[in-house]
């Protein structure tokens, strides 16, 4: 397994593009992306459980009953989602997209991302496709021009590929992430797309998928808020020429390391860039009784407002872990349990058996001030463990949300 | 039924006082107060449900097991949470306090609020005691002094008072709180010190707390993170000299109402003087088909990051009403969902039927820059109905909260 470039254009006969269509007043800011499938590939997704879902959402579910897609279209700067015309509009722009690329639209993944409750002009996407199809590029610039065009309040451009083999022959896969706010994910999550050349079956790939965002997408959390657009989807398209992977065994468990050190690395991407974030927080229990339950603690520590506002101004204030475990719901037996905070400038122990210790302020200060902190927490209570990925509370995300829509 | 000065020392019998003992380093700041009771009074609680429990609180939750006290002694500027020596220092505080006192120390109310994980120390304590009795009063002031005593981030004194009759018996109830953050109740609320000289018995006094939380302090919320040292207790001491409540009716309807209104007023203030707060929130929804429904929408929206920033900026940003509506947990049909916000500005219908209606985002601006805002839900499933209060999000918050510790 190796990291490389490429992102969504990584795997053999992927190709992708970007342009700014106009959705956006910005023009120098892209607002429309598209991905692209040689081949038609198996297809797999998750969705947000918000009951209120983007109609993109609900016109792609449609799409990938047959489990096969071969494009995805993605524009950002709105969400089309609680707009009476939400469902024709995401309809259309598959068709247009279909039209362009000479396939079904039926086989088109459909998303939006911005503004929640304004109505999506379709004009200026109908004008854009032709561009995208016209400078779609199976290179890394195209993979970059995508992943931009899908960015909101992100700051960075989120995305990573890498190679494996299955049966001594090479695969690749990549994906592009849209992060930011509105992240807490509730079985399924924010917009990632994947794509692979690895001949896998549609069900092997849902399976991979199901399975691995339990402990990626879901365990990252930038304000507690489950977007109403959230999906992940992976297209498999099969071209590396590997025998399909149709049953759980060793090329299953291969593929999905594959997939986790890709999803892995898009939920600290997408975590260290939440709204207004100055540092990614990584909350790693330990000694815990069961895997739910270091879920539930870790995910508790990411999600506390008042612990995400000391790690800003880099106070090892774990009182507020302490507290956040306390109201965690899990069973923790409080008396047992370790806290310390590590960064790239060393560990500082700061509580046992519940209880503090004493630590030097000056050097938790120094190590609270590097921009990826772990809040190591052990449970002693078992054998199991989990990892959250947050991020913390700024002025920033204040600011942008204070006035994101106008 | 009437509202009345004198907050804690309203009703017969009681009287307070608060002093600057030293716990705090900030002189003019008051950090311990004091309420006492003439006679011993009957006493109900409840407490938070965070496994973290200060240790005042344990020791609270003893000296109630009979039902009886007959004063309460809090500090503000360390929680006494987190510590080794935590239940000996409360059962000492409280030693000293009834000593000075020459009452039983089973009947003290002990609490503290702060910092958690800091070990307290009694000294200043043990000196500001006797003091903390000399200036005991049963004027408005001494109610005030207490009020101002356990205030934390708080930047309000929060106390309010009732008039009410029970058989022809004039009545009076009120009480003080100490809000700000690490509030979102949950079975349990942050501290409030209620007094009454309505004669009732322990259990209906309990019945009483226990019913009244659930549609008062358990709705709301500041920051999503419940509290180790929340509580809220009151004190009966019956020296009105109407017939003892000692079961449901008439009378019982009429504590219940007077209850009531003293505590939506502390909810309002506690919500509205949130850690950084410039705006009260108050979700009011109706249309529901059950009151859990309602209050897990109520809930839902006011602890929306999201939402709370956008009022911050008085931005009309509906869609993350909806969204937050979405994610609850409720079962709603998000297609009959409307959406007004109310301010002594007017009000401004922004979604019907799950959708964007045209509005003036002038108009709109103009109700929302008001510091007390009404977010109207209708469902449009049944006649349930629920409040719940909340604040803005803001600089101040994250201000207050990166550097609170040191």
């Amino acid at each position: 397994m190796k990291l490389i470039g490429g992102g969504v254009c990584a795997a053999k006969g992927f190709s992708a593009s970007g342009v700014h269509c106009g959705i956006r007043k910005n023009r120098i800011k892209k607002d429309l992306a598209l991905v692209y499938s040689e081949v038609r590939a198996n297809a797999a997704a998750v969705y947000t459980t918000n009951l209120v879902k983007g109609a993109p959402l609900l016109v792609t579910k449609q799409h990938l009953t047959d489990g096969k897609a071969q494009a995805v279209i993605c524009n950002s700067g709105n969400a089309n989602t609680c707009n009476a015309d939400g469902i024709e509009i995401a309809e259309r722009m598959s068709a247009l997209t279909a039209d362009a690329l000479n396939i079904l639209a039926d086989d088109i993944v459909v998303a939006s991302t911005g503004v929640i409750g304004q109505p999506l002009n379709l004009d200026p996407i109908a004008a854009g496709i032709p561009e995208l199809v016209r400078t779609l590029s199976a290179n890394a610039d195209g993979a970059l021009s995508a992943a931009e065009a899908i960015m909101t309040t992100d700051t960075a451009v989120k995305e990573v590929a890498v190679s494996f083999t299955i049966n001594g022959v090479e695969c690749k896969l990549g994906g592009m992430a849209k992060g930011s706010g509105m992240i807490h994910p509730n079985m399924a999550t924010m917009l990632v797309f994947l794509t692979t050349d690895c001949a896998i079956s549609t069900a092997m790939l849902q399976k991979a998928l199901s399975s691995d965002i339990c402990n990626t997408f879901n365990m990252i959390s930038i304000d507690g808020d489950t977007s109403t657009n959230d999906m992940v989807t992976v297209l498999a398209n099969g071209m590396a020429g590997n025998d399909e992977i149709c049953t759980d065994g060793e090329s299953f468990e291969t593929f999905m390391k594959a997939l986790n050190t890709v999803t892995v690395q898009l939920c600290r991407m997408i975590a260290g860039d939440g709204e207004g974030a100055t540092k990614l927080l990584e909350c790693v229990v330990d000694g815990a009784d069961s895997v739910e339950c270091a879920k539930t603690v870790a995910k508790s520590v990411i999600c506390s407002s008042l612990l995400k506002a000391a790690m800003f101004g880099a106070d090892a204030n774990w009182g507020r872990v302490l507290c956040a475990i306390g109201y965690s719901g899990a069973d923790v037996d409080i008396s047992k349990v370790g806290v310390s905070f590590r960064s790239a400038k060393g560990t500082v122990h700061v509580c046992e058996k519940g209880a503090g210790v004493p630590f030097s302020e000056e050097q938790a200060k120094e190590i609270l001030l590097e921009n990826e902190i772990e809040i190591l927490v052990t449970l002693g209570d078992g054998s199991c463990g989990a990892t959250a990925w947050g991020c913390d509370l700024t002025y920033d995300y204040v600011k942008i949300n204070g006035d994101y829509r106008t």
